[in-house]
């Protein structure tokens, strides 16, 4: 691992690039954001618990290997007093997309439709992606991932952002899913009022297991191919999301991380960890482009995956069980905020 | 969970389909001596250790939903004493394969090159599939699959058989490793004299995880599309090899199940169950066949996962320890048979 100093990436290899330097401010702010409150927590359970200090985070950056441009910083804080681990990971990088990936992404992204096929296209990323699996069975998962990208067309460069944040409990509080929705949906309706609307309901489709017939998790928003905003303000709808983040989540982490669980409480938390690392591993599209990827930072990439994880056969659920309550609610998605009204 | 007596599915759907219900005899037969296998050992160290008795095999017996034939047979152990979680899974199942299913199949299939494009073909499938994990970090994980395969191609029905066995250990025995693959190359050589070395390459080339640039484990054998031999020999190889499992297997279970270990080497073994997770959930053919088969019975595809797995973010391994040595061992493929003449 290549570690090297803290300078912008986008300064060294693109400068001038006004763009790419502020896309990598933008997701570097995140990164330091949701650390900063890891850490806050952290340090308050070291106090409350008269424990030892938390093992903090360590960080690795680390460059692209193979000529390609870029790199990245990976922070990842295991074994915590909250947190059984915590990833917050940074990339910026650029390079030429291979023909199929070009294909692959048209779908998706409006304007790649009307070019033409083309023997591959520069592209530049930079984006920021998180997940933080507590100790604390009451505690929920959460996950974020914030990205700009950029193409170049031969007839001018394209861009877009993209991202979302949702969240996977292993019990569900409904006060708990109700202040999360609300706090994404305020950050969302600060831009435009149908955003909240369209990305809860995108993220439902995409946090969602076929195989097992449910949500990963209660949702949260995802969206991508984002370009009808001014770009200044595209980059200040990532960064007031990336704010909603922390807003949404702590809040959550300080209210359960000291309530008392047993040892059938952490079970189950462990078997929803397993259906965690099914998602990431068989449907999410980011975690499968790096496990597909020559000379991806697999350690980056599997980042993600919990700490541990259990499958049992056939376990059982007591009817009318708060772990019933769970596969009630991941059967169908909620809209939260609504059913705060009633 | 239909439940359904104890007779054979092709006595009851196929009469009179003497190489099905042969086919279904010869796979239940590998079934029942794995799970006697494993009681023994089971009720072995019961004994020695005075401790409750184990509790034994769950068994499921399921009939396929939405008017599909056929069905199986389903044993799980979890949480004995030799044994983390112990699954043997017979299946005997038979309907229309999809157009795409018999493309993607032609590539692996012989005869099946030769048929000309069609809208399905009736098929028929007995198998059995068995992952053992034990407790014990220093007894290693067995996977085997052994599967009869009858396709109606209009023009006559063509058979073949196909299957495997292999080793996963967390800590490479030098002598366990030569003392398996020599116990499946006396099965194998009972057949053909290259079947061997042909499907222990093989069975390098499959358990193969890219992104890791490393092994699974340290292989077995592993062939598909054997269809040369008289159709009662074949029968018979698939027999030979899965007695064979039992022979190659648990005298390694018996010499290892009663060393002591640390927390270490069982933070060791639940790394290493990590990685046996990404091979399933990421490349295992059969698994993702039953992943994304609508209606598939997903707990029995899922019981080949350990009870519990871990993921660290960067583990150290020390120079010249014993992880050090499995990693080494993974890196490439061994030739263990010609080592043991050194």
């Amino acid at each position: 691992m290549t570690r090297t100093p803290g300078e912008s990436f986008a300064d060294r290899h693109w400068p001038g690039a006004d763009a790419r330097a502020q896309a990598e401010r933008v997701v570097r702010r995140i990164q330091d954001r949701i650390c900063a409150g890891v850490m806050e927590v952290e340090a308050h359970a070291s106090l409350s618990s008269s424990s030892s200090p938390s093992p903090g985070f360590r960080e690795d950056r680390w460059l692209r290997p193979g000529g390609n441009e870029g790199g990245g910083i990976t922070r990842v804080l295991q074994d915590g007093h909250v947190f059984e681990k915590a990833g917050v990971n940074v990339s910026v990088v650029s390079g030429t997309l291979p023909e199929q990936a070009v294909q692959a992404m048209r779908a998706d992204h409006a304007k790649l439709q009307v070019m033409t096929a083309t023997s591959g296209v520069a592209f530049f990323a930079a984006g920021v992606s998180c997940v933080l699996h507590a100790q604390n069975p009451f505690v929920p998962t959460i996950h974020c991932n914030y990205r700009y990208f950029e193409v170049d067309t031969g007839a001018g460069t394209i861009w877009w952002v993209g991202g979302g944040t949702d969240l996977t409990p292993a019990y569900v509080f409904d006060e708990d899913c109700r202040a999360f929705h609300t706090t994404l949906k305020d950050a969302c309706d600060e831009f435009d009022p149908t955003y909240y609307g369209r990305f809860k309901a995108w993220c439902d489709r995409y946090f969602y297991l076929p195989h097992r017939k449910e949500a990963r998790g209660i949702g949260g928003i995802f969206f991508d191919d984002v370009d009808e905003l001014p770009l200044a303000r595209a980059f200040a709808f990532l960064a007031t999301c990336g704010a909603a983040f922390n807003d949404a989540y702590f809040p959550i982490v300080k209210r359960r991380m000291l309530d008392p669980y047993t040892d059938d409480d952490k079970r189950w938390q462990q078997l929803r960890r397993g259906r965690y690392v099914e998602f990431n591993l068989i449907y999410d599209r980011g975690t499968r482009f790096g496990i597909f990827t020559p000379n991806a930072r697999i350690e980056s990439v599997f980042m993600s995956l919990p700490l541990t994880a259990r499958w049992e056969y056939m376990p059982d659920v007591v009817p009318g069980s708060r772990e019933q309550h769970l596969l009630d609610v991941l059967s169908a998605p909620r809209d939260w905020i609504r059913s705060s009204d009633h």
